[in-house]
């Protein structure tokens, strides 16, 4: 899949790695990312939401994931994951996340993943409310 | 994404969750499915590869991951991974996985995986192997 | 520390390696380690408990863990988690562990823990309930 | 176990959480906290190193690990963990860490690892060589 990456990002975030984070042959194992992908979502909503406290309970399941591994990882590099919100539809919206060599450059993984919204009593699919809507709205400077 | 998961699976592994899979609500955390599609992918190609020993140094990295999440899974449920070769192309293969219940059917995960052989000497892509497609041929009983 | 461990157990679960469990150096990350006892943990409870279902909620919290890590781990071998109560307190209990090879009979690791009981409304420490000694001690045949 | 953590630390690294570190009741699970002290150990071995490069290779293995785990981690903590190397044997030499949150000082757990030198071509234990035991005195600060 080609993801357009060249909207800007507005959240960015250093993460850390460990040392079982490597595989036996030194590369950061697939499945860490999506722990750094987590770190790097909510970040994200933390900054969108700014003073709002509902946000700590965001009702939000992971639909789908679809990532690009574009180059291995090693333990030393320096990393940001830059997260933004591409995408909103009526219970769901899409984020886009790269993991980025900041030394370098390099894009290491870029992944989209699809989020749905949760009815937080019911916990079914539910049109995600006006606020997120204009809180991701002010973060990315555009219309969503 | 619409996966096709009618093909039968020829390769079926049991798998065993961790306390650590589980996060704060209970639920197996997204990135656990990836380890438990490693294990699946792993003992396929041990199958597909039957006496062969050179099967041991498989030369391959994930090019891309697209995985859709379709129900939560908790700590006792009874879990196999099937896995299966979908495709093959050139220098690259696509894996289709599924977690599942084994007591109810229900399908927690699917998930497509394009797979890049690479060169032994100098880990760069390559063309797949002639042996490798007959192997997986063979376990698909069907031509890819 | 030398932990005595000629006391037979009553308590014995496989358990299944990852690939993500490893380290750079193709050996199982000693956290993993911990992550099989607590699996090992849940089994011995849920046994020594029979069909009394007030065990799903148990509270206890892990006061100190000891563990003499002896021999290397690798993917492929066979292991079981071996438990066992070795000795009660007042708000207290020890657990001992083992991670053996069963084709070998080679002890990976023995850990000794220390699990305080809490009360469940107060979630401070507190006797450990009289049911719970017995279960115990009926699980190893002996007193406690 | 009582430790002595009354000597200063001249080593102390930020550590980050991630999701996938709690546990059902949004706790750190136990194992987490050896990966993070595995984090410390390796900045402290670069520390002691400067700049000699041989020490990337650091050929050393836990023998054991007795940790106190004295009160809960939460995700939103602030969090270092400090090491010292607190004594040097023949063949062997003990660490002590903390997982200390900065902003109230609170130590969540202590740890003391023994960690095991060996011989670099033959992997079986040997004397720590002196200039290992030069760097590890020098960054302590006193005779070990």
């Amino acid at each position: 899949m080609d993801f357009n990456i060249s909207t800007p990002f507005h959240c960015e975030l250093p993460v850390q790695l460990r040392f079982s984070d490597l595989d036996t042959l030194g590369h950061v194992n697939n499945s860490v990312y999506l722990n750094l992908f987590d770190l790097g979502k909510s970040n994200y909503f933390e900054r969108a939401a700014g003073e709002r406290q509902d946000w700590n309970n965001v009702n939000v399941v992971i639909a789908n994931i679809n990532c690009n591994f574009l180059h291995e990882t090693h333990f030393d590099e320096p990393l940001v994951v830059k997260t933004q919100v591409k995408h909103i539809g009526n219970k769901s919206f899409t984020v886009l996340q790269v993991l980025q060599n900041t030394a370098t450059g390099e894009i290491k993984c870029a992944c989209e993943q699809v989020m749905v919204y949760l009815d937080p009593e019911t916990r079914t699919p539910a049109p995600l409310p006006q606020h997120w809507r204009d809180c991701f709205a002010a973060l990315e400077g555009r219309q969503l």
